[in-house]
Protein backbone atom coordinates (compact mmCIF):
# COMPACT_ATOMS: atom_id res chain seq x y z
CA UNK A 1 0.00 0.00 0.00
CA UNK A 2 3.10 2.23 0.08
CA UNK A 3 2.30 3.55 -3.48
CA UNK A 4 -1.47 4.20 -2.82
CA UNK A 5 -0.18 6.34 0.48
CA UNK A 6 2.44 7.96 -1.47
CA UNK A 7 -0.39 8.75 -4.06
CA UNK A 8 -2.72 10.09 -1.51
CA UNK A 9 -0.30 12.17 -0.10
CA UNK A 10 0.49 13.45 -3.30
CA UNK A 11 -3.20 14.59 -3.55
CA UNK A 12 -3.69 16.05 -0.54
CA UNK A 13 -0.90 18.36 -1.14
CA UNK A 14 -2.16 19.12 -4.07
CA UNK A 15 -5.58 19.83 -2.49
CA UNK A 16 -3.70 22.38 -0.12
CA UNK A 17 -1.91 23.47 -2.59
CA UNK A 18 -4.96 24.82 -4.22
CA UNK A 19 -6.20 26.55 -1.47
CA UNK A 20 -3.22 28.05 -0.36
CA UNK A 21 -1.59 29.63 -3.80
CA UNK A 22 -5.33 31.25 -4.12
CA UNK A 23 -5.18 32.75 -0.82
CA UNK A 24 -1.84 34.03 -0.86
CA UNK A 25 -2.53 35.92 -4.36
CA UNK A 26 -5.71 37.10 -2.58
CA UNK A 27 -3.01 39.06 -0.07
CA UNK A 28 -1.39 40.27 -3.10
CA UNK A 29 -3.90 41.81 -5.14
CA UNK A 30 -5.18 43.55 -1.67
CA UNK A 31 -2.19 44.87 -1.46
CA UNK A 32 -1.75 45.84 -5.67
CA UNK A 33 -5.18 46.91 -5.90
CA UNK A 34 -5.56 49.10 -2.40
CA UNK A 35 -2.15 51.19 -3.87
CA UNK A 36 -4.67 51.72 -6.51
CA UNK A 37 -7.25 52.69 -4.22
CA UNK A 38 -9.84 50.22 -5.57
CA UNK A 39 -10.69 46.96 -3.27
CA UNK A 40 -10.07 43.77 -5.25
CA UNK A 41 -13.66 43.13 -5.20
CA UNK A 42 -13.83 46.62 -7.07
CA UNK A 43 -11.18 45.89 -9.62
CA UNK A 44 -13.07 42.84 -9.91
CA UNK A 45 -16.43 44.13 -11.11
CA UNK A 46 -15.19 46.36 -13.32
CA UNK A 47 -12.80 43.78 -14.79
CA UNK A 48 -15.33 41.34 -15.53
CA UNK A 49 -17.85 44.12 -16.35
CA UNK A 50 -15.07 45.70 -19.50
CA UNK A 51 -14.16 41.75 -19.87
CA UNK A 52 -18.07 40.38 -20.45
CA UNK A 53 -18.49 43.69 -23.25
CA UNK A 54 -21.22 44.59 -20.83
CA UNK A 55 -23.33 41.18 -20.86
CA UNK A 56 -22.70 40.53 -17.07
CA UNK A 57 -25.06 38.40 -15.51
CA UNK A 58 -25.59 38.61 -11.36
CA UNK A 59 -24.69 35.05 -11.12
CA UNK A 60 -21.72 35.24 -12.95
CA UNK A 61 -20.48 38.36 -10.53
CA UNK A 62 -21.62 36.33 -7.67
CA UNK A 63 -19.67 33.22 -8.63
CA UNK A 64 -16.60 35.08 -9.10
CA UNK A 65 -16.48 37.32 -6.44
CA UNK A 66 -17.36 34.37 -4.10
CA UNK A 67 -20.41 35.96 -2.67
CA UNK A 68 -24.26 35.51 -2.47
CA UNK A 69 -26.19 37.49 -5.50
CA UNK A 70 -27.79 40.03 -3.05
CA UNK A 71 -24.19 41.28 -1.47
CA UNK A 72 -23.29 41.50 -5.18
CA UNK A 73 -25.91 44.06 -5.96
CA UNK A 74 -24.91 45.97 -3.56
CA UNK A 75 -21.71 45.88 -4.16
CA UNK A 76 -23.10 47.09 -7.48
CA UNK A 77 -25.11 49.61 -5.70
CA UNK A 78 -22.37 51.22 -4.24
CA UNK A 79 -20.03 51.23 -7.47
CA UNK A 80 -22.72 52.88 -9.49
CA UNK A 81 -23.24 55.24 -6.39
CA UNK A 82 -19.38 56.30 -6.83
CA UNK A 83 -19.42 56.56 -10.50
CA UNK A 84 -17.58 53.92 -11.75
CA UNK A 85 -20.05 51.34 -13.53
CA UNK A 86 -23.81 52.26 -15.25
CA UNK A 87 -26.77 49.97 -14.88
CA UNK A 88 -28.80 49.18 -17.69
CA UNK A 89 -31.37 46.66 -17.70
CA UNK A 90 -31.93 44.51 -21.02
CA UNK A 91 -35.13 45.29 -23.39
CA UNK A 92 -35.49 41.66 -24.26
CA UNK A 93 -35.32 40.58 -20.67
CA UNK A 94 -36.36 42.45 -18.00
CA UNK A 95 -34.44 40.69 -15.25
CA UNK A 96 -31.02 40.40 -17.40
CA UNK A 97 -28.73 42.98 -15.54
CA UNK A 98 -26.56 44.90 -17.66
CA UNK A 99 -23.37 46.59 -16.20
CA UNK A 100 -21.40 49.49 -18.31
CA UNK A 101 -18.07 50.64 -17.24
CA UNK A 102 -17.97 54.26 -17.06
CA UNK A 103 -15.05 57.03 -18.56
CA UNK A 104 -14.53 56.88 -14.27
CA UNK A 105 -14.55 53.38 -13.89
CA UNK A 106 -12.33 52.98 -16.96
CA UNK A 107 -9.26 55.51 -15.95
CA UNK A 108 -9.43 53.56 -12.29
CA UNK A 109 -9.54 50.45 -13.99
CA UNK A 110 -6.45 50.66 -16.63
CA UNK A 111 -3.72 51.75 -13.97
CA UNK A 112 -5.14 48.84 -11.68
CA UNK A 113 -4.73 46.33 -14.21
CA UNK A 114 -1.10 47.41 -15.16
CA UNK A 115 0.03 47.27 -11.84
CA UNK A 116 -2.16 43.55 -11.17
CA UNK A 117 -0.61 42.20 -14.70
CA UNK A 118 2.88 43.57 -13.55
CA UNK A 119 2.18 41.55 -9.93
CA UNK A 120 0.99 38.12 -11.83
CA UNK A 121 4.13 38.28 -14.16
CA UNK A 122 6.48 39.07 -11.32
CA UNK A 123 4.76 35.80 -9.60
CA UNK A 124 5.00 33.77 -12.71
CA UNK A 125 8.23 35.00 -13.85
CA UNK A 126 10.40 31.66 -12.75
CA UNK A 127 8.05 29.97 -15.10
CA UNK A 128 9.45 30.04 -19.02
CA UNK A 129 6.15 29.99 -21.41
CA UNK A 130 5.92 26.01 -21.58
CA UNK A 131 5.24 25.68 -18.23
CA UNK A 132 2.76 28.56 -17.78
CA UNK A 133 1.26 26.22 -20.14
CA UNK A 134 1.21 23.24 -18.71
CA UNK A 135 0.08 24.94 -15.63
CA UNK A 136 -3.10 26.25 -17.78
CA UNK A 137 -3.94 22.78 -18.84
CA UNK A 138 -3.28 21.39 -15.38
CA UNK A 139 -5.76 23.75 -14.11
CA UNK A 140 -8.33 23.81 -16.52
CA UNK A 141 -8.48 19.99 -16.46
CA UNK A 142 -9.18 20.06 -12.95
CA UNK A 143 -11.82 23.26 -13.11
CA UNK A 144 -13.52 21.07 -15.68
CA UNK A 145 -13.46 17.99 -13.43
CA UNK A 146 -14.33 19.55 -10.60
CA UNK A 147 -17.21 21.61 -12.37
CA UNK A 148 -18.62 17.61 -13.59
CA UNK A 149 -18.14 16.45 -10.01
CA UNK A 150 -20.60 19.49 -8.63
CA UNK A 151 -23.08 18.48 -11.13
CA UNK A 152 -24.58 21.97 -11.75
CA UNK A 153 -27.69 22.99 -12.50
CA UNK A 154 -26.22 25.24 -14.68
CA UNK A 155 -24.87 23.03 -17.73
CA UNK A 156 -20.94 22.63 -17.98
CA UNK A 157 -21.28 24.09 -21.50
CA UNK A 158 -23.00 27.36 -20.09
CA UNK A 159 -20.74 28.01 -17.51
CA UNK A 160 -17.51 27.10 -19.90
CA UNK A 161 -19.26 28.71 -22.93
CA UNK A 162 -19.54 32.36 -20.68
CA UNK A 163 -15.80 31.53 -18.87
CA UNK A 164 -13.81 34.63 -19.37
CA UNK A 165 -10.42 32.32 -19.82
CA UNK A 166 -11.60 30.93 -22.70
CA UNK A 167 -11.29 34.02 -24.25
CA UNK A 168 -8.42 34.71 -26.82
CA UNK A 169 -8.34 38.38 -26.31
CA UNK A 170 -8.39 39.32 -22.82
CA UNK A 171 -5.68 41.35 -23.36
CA UNK A 172 -7.23 43.54 -25.40
CA UNK A 173 -10.66 43.17 -24.56
CA UNK A 174 -9.29 44.74 -21.09
CA UNK A 175 -7.19 47.12 -22.78
CA UNK A 176 -9.38 48.37 -25.88
CA UNK A 177 -6.70 46.66 -28.84
CA UNK A 178 -4.04 48.29 -27.30
CA UNK A 179 -0.67 46.08 -25.48
CA UNK A 180 0.18 46.91 -22.44
CA UNK A 181 3.71 47.48 -21.47
CA UNK A 182 3.84 46.89 -17.75
CA UNK A 183 7.29 47.42 -15.98
CA UNK A 184 7.95 44.02 -15.13
CA UNK A 185 8.04 43.35 -19.01
CA UNK A 186 10.22 46.96 -19.79
CA UNK A 187 12.70 45.81 -17.18
CA UNK A 188 14.63 49.10 -15.91
CA UNK A 189 12.30 51.25 -17.65
CA UNK A 190 10.09 54.06 -17.12
CA UNK A 191 7.02 53.42 -14.67
CA UNK A 192 4.16 55.12 -16.84
CA UNK A 193 1.90 52.81 -18.71
CA UNK A 194 2.56 53.16 -22.67
CA UNK A 195 0.00 51.66 -25.23
CA UNK A 196 1.71 50.30 -27.68
CA UNK A 197 0.23 48.94 -31.57
CA UNK B 1 4.48 42.79 -29.68
CA UNK B 2 2.84 39.82 -31.24
CA UNK B 3 4.54 37.56 -28.65
CA UNK B 4 4.18 39.65 -25.72
CA UNK B 5 0.66 40.15 -26.02
CA UNK B 6 0.24 36.23 -26.48
CA UNK B 7 2.12 36.14 -23.16
CA UNK B 8 0.17 38.43 -21.25
CA UNK B 9 -2.69 36.93 -21.77
CA UNK B 10 -0.93 33.34 -20.98
CA UNK B 11 -0.37 35.24 -17.64
CA UNK B 12 -3.96 36.53 -16.82
CA UNK B 13 -5.58 33.20 -18.19
CA UNK B 14 -3.73 31.46 -15.40
CA UNK B 15 -4.34 34.35 -12.96
CA UNK B 16 -8.05 34.13 -13.55
CA UNK B 17 -7.80 30.19 -13.46
CA UNK B 18 -6.10 30.21 -10.21
CA UNK B 19 -8.82 31.81 -8.48
CA UNK B 20 -11.18 30.13 -10.51
CA UNK B 21 -10.35 26.35 -9.42
CA UNK B 22 -10.03 27.50 -6.14
CA UNK B 23 -13.60 28.73 -6.48
CA UNK B 24 -15.28 25.64 -7.23
CA UNK B 25 -13.77 23.49 -5.52
CA UNK B 26 -15.10 25.04 -2.42
CA UNK B 27 -18.29 24.95 -4.06
CA UNK B 28 -17.39 20.92 -4.35
CA UNK B 29 -16.35 21.09 -0.30
CA UNK B 30 -19.17 22.87 0.65
CA UNK B 31 -21.28 19.95 -0.66
CA UNK B 32 -19.12 17.01 0.21
CA UNK B 33 -18.51 18.09 3.75
CA UNK B 34 -22.32 19.65 4.10
CA UNK B 35 -23.33 15.59 3.21
CA UNK B 36 -21.05 14.60 6.46
CA UNK B 37 -22.99 17.21 8.25
CA UNK B 38 -20.07 19.64 8.62
CA UNK B 39 -18.96 22.76 7.36
CA UNK B 40 -16.27 23.36 5.03
CA UNK B 41 -14.92 25.51 7.82
CA UNK B 42 -15.83 23.44 10.55
CA UNK B 43 -13.75 20.60 8.40
CA UNK B 44 -10.67 22.30 7.91
CA UNK B 45 -10.33 23.61 11.46
CA UNK B 46 -10.49 19.75 12.28
CA UNK B 47 -8.37 18.97 10.09
CA UNK B 48 -5.56 21.89 10.60
CA UNK B 49 -5.86 20.76 14.70
CA UNK B 50 -5.33 17.51 13.91
CA UNK B 51 -2.44 17.97 11.49
CA UNK B 52 -0.46 20.16 13.29
CA UNK B 53 -0.51 17.92 16.39
CA UNK B 54 -2.45 20.97 18.39
CA UNK B 55 0.08 23.77 17.64
CA UNK B 56 -2.22 26.04 16.30
CA UNK B 57 -1.87 30.04 15.99
CA UNK B 58 -5.15 31.71 15.56
CA UNK B 59 -3.21 33.68 12.68
CA UNK B 60 -2.64 30.46 10.98
CA UNK B 61 -6.65 29.46 11.18
CA UNK B 62 -7.26 32.43 10.12
CA UNK B 63 -4.77 32.38 7.24
CA UNK B 64 -6.03 29.08 5.77
CA UNK B 65 -9.66 30.40 6.46
CA UNK B 66 -9.21 33.66 4.99
CA UNK B 67 -11.04 35.17 7.93
CA UNK B 68 -10.21 37.34 10.79
CA UNK B 69 -8.52 36.27 14.04
CA UNK B 70 -11.56 37.68 16.10
CA UNK B 71 -14.22 35.29 13.77
CA UNK B 72 -12.09 32.48 13.90
CA UNK B 73 -11.88 32.82 17.88
CA UNK B 74 -15.79 32.82 17.91
CA UNK B 75 -15.69 29.40 15.41
CA UNK B 76 -13.59 28.22 17.68
CA UNK B 77 -15.81 29.41 20.51
CA UNK B 78 -18.83 27.89 18.72
CA UNK B 79 -16.45 23.96 18.50
CA UNK B 80 -15.95 23.94 21.97
CA UNK B 81 -19.61 24.44 22.63
CA UNK B 82 -20.59 21.76 20.28
CA UNK B 83 -17.60 18.95 22.11
CA UNK B 84 -15.06 18.78 18.35
CA UNK B 85 -12.33 20.53 20.07
CA UNK B 86 -10.86 21.39 23.32
CA UNK B 87 -8.98 24.80 23.96
CA UNK B 88 -5.59 24.56 25.86
CA UNK B 89 -3.66 27.68 27.09
CA UNK B 90 0.27 26.80 26.47
CA UNK B 91 1.95 26.90 30.08
CA UNK B 92 5.03 28.71 28.26
CA UNK B 93 3.08 31.57 26.72
CA UNK B 94 0.30 32.20 27.51
CA UNK B 95 -1.49 33.75 24.61
CA UNK B 96 -0.53 30.97 22.63
CA UNK B 97 -3.50 28.93 21.79
CA UNK B 98 -3.60 25.04 21.73
CA UNK B 99 -6.69 22.88 20.43
CA UNK B 100 -6.78 19.76 20.58
CA UNK B 101 -9.17 17.55 18.43
CA UNK B 102 -11.75 15.59 20.82
CA UNK B 103 -13.23 12.11 20.30
CA UNK B 104 -16.17 13.32 19.23
CA UNK B 105 -14.47 15.70 17.05
CA UNK B 106 -12.06 12.29 15.76
CA UNK B 107 -14.91 10.70 14.88
CA UNK B 108 -16.67 13.70 12.51
CA UNK B 109 -13.13 14.03 11.37
CA UNK B 110 -12.69 10.43 9.96
CA UNK B 111 -15.51 9.95 7.20
CA UNK B 112 -15.56 13.81 6.41
CA UNK B 113 -11.28 13.08 5.55
CA UNK B 114 -12.53 10.02 3.76
CA UNK B 115 -15.13 12.05 1.75
CA UNK B 116 -12.96 14.41 0.77
CA UNK B 117 -9.97 12.26 -0.38
CA UNK B 118 -12.73 10.90 -2.78
CA UNK B 119 -13.50 14.43 -4.02
CA UNK B 120 -10.17 15.38 -4.77
CA UNK B 121 -9.13 12.21 -6.05
CA UNK B 122 -12.05 12.07 -8.45
CA UNK B 123 -10.90 15.46 -9.23
CA UNK B 124 -7.49 15.13 -10.13
CA UNK B 125 -8.34 11.38 -11.78
CA UNK B 126 -7.51 12.72 -15.16
CA UNK B 127 -3.51 13.70 -13.90
CA UNK B 128 -0.84 10.93 -14.14
CA UNK B 129 1.16 10.56 -10.99
CA UNK B 130 3.92 12.65 -12.77
CA UNK B 131 1.17 15.41 -13.96
CA UNK B 132 0.23 15.72 -10.41
CA UNK B 133 4.34 16.16 -9.47
CA UNK B 134 4.48 19.23 -11.99
CA UNK B 135 1.44 20.80 -10.55
CA UNK B 136 3.00 20.81 -7.13
CA UNK B 137 5.94 21.84 -8.07
CA UNK B 138 4.34 24.62 -10.22
CA UNK B 139 2.03 25.46 -7.61
CA UNK B 140 4.90 25.41 -5.47
CA UNK B 141 6.86 28.06 -7.30
CA UNK B 142 3.82 30.04 -7.18
CA UNK B 143 2.98 30.54 -3.99
CA UNK B 144 6.53 30.77 -2.80
CA UNK B 145 7.18 33.99 -5.45
CA UNK B 146 3.39 35.37 -3.95
CA UNK B 147 5.22 35.43 -0.19
CA UNK B 148 7.99 37.24 -1.83
CA UNK B 149 5.98 39.65 -3.64
CA UNK B 150 3.97 39.80 -0.32
CA UNK B 151 7.10 40.41 1.83
CA UNK B 152 5.14 39.65 4.67
CA UNK B 153 6.24 40.53 7.89
CA UNK B 154 6.48 36.78 8.96
CA UNK B 155 9.66 35.69 7.33
CA UNK B 156 8.70 33.56 4.29
CA UNK B 157 10.45 30.33 6.52
CA UNK B 158 8.53 31.08 9.36
CA UNK B 159 5.63 30.26 7.13
CA UNK B 160 6.94 27.90 4.93
CA UNK B 161 8.58 26.40 8.12
CA UNK B 162 4.70 26.00 9.36
CA UNK B 163 3.36 24.91 6.44
CA UNK B 164 1.33 21.79 6.80
CA UNK B 165 2.02 20.96 2.38
CA UNK B 166 5.64 20.23 4.02
CA UNK B 167 4.76 17.51 5.87
CA UNK B 168 5.39 14.09 4.49
CA UNK B 169 3.20 12.14 6.20
CA UNK B 170 0.12 13.90 5.64
CA UNK B 171 -2.09 11.14 5.68
CA UNK B 172 -0.37 9.34 8.52
CA UNK B 173 -1.11 12.54 10.24
CA UNK B 174 -4.91 12.83 9.50
CA UNK B 175 -5.43 9.31 10.17
CA UNK B 176 -3.02 8.04 12.67
CA UNK B 177 -1.00 5.92 10.95
CA UNK B 178 -3.47 4.47 9.43
CA UNK B 179 -3.42 4.49 5.19
CA UNK B 180 -7.30 5.09 4.12
CA UNK B 181 -8.96 3.30 1.10
CA UNK B 182 -11.42 6.05 -0.31
CA UNK B 183 -14.27 4.78 -3.08
CA UNK B 184 -12.47 6.31 -5.76
CA UNK B 185 -9.33 4.56 -5.00
CA UNK B 186 -11.43 0.87 -3.81
CA UNK B 187 -13.31 1.59 -7.46
CA UNK B 188 -17.09 -0.77 -7.07
CA UNK B 189 -15.79 -2.09 -3.91
CA UNK B 190 -17.89 -1.76 -0.61
CA UNK B 191 -18.70 1.42 1.36
CA UNK B 192 -17.15 1.29 4.45
CA UNK B 193 -13.62 2.94 4.67
CA UNK B 194 -10.91 0.18 5.50
CA UNK B 195 -7.87 0.97 7.22
CA UNK B 196 -4.95 -0.59 5.77
CA UNK B 197 -1.62 -1.06 7.63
Amino acid sequence: MKANSQSQNLVLKLWFLLHQVRDVIISCEDQVFGKQKLTTERYLVLAITKLSDGHVRPADLARWLGRSPNSVSMLVDRMVKAGLIRRIRSRDDRRALRLVVTSKGENALEPATVAGLDFIQKVLSPLSYEEKHTFARLLETTKHQAFQYLNHRVGIEEVEGNDITNYPDLMSRLFGGVSISTPEVRGRGGRKAKALR
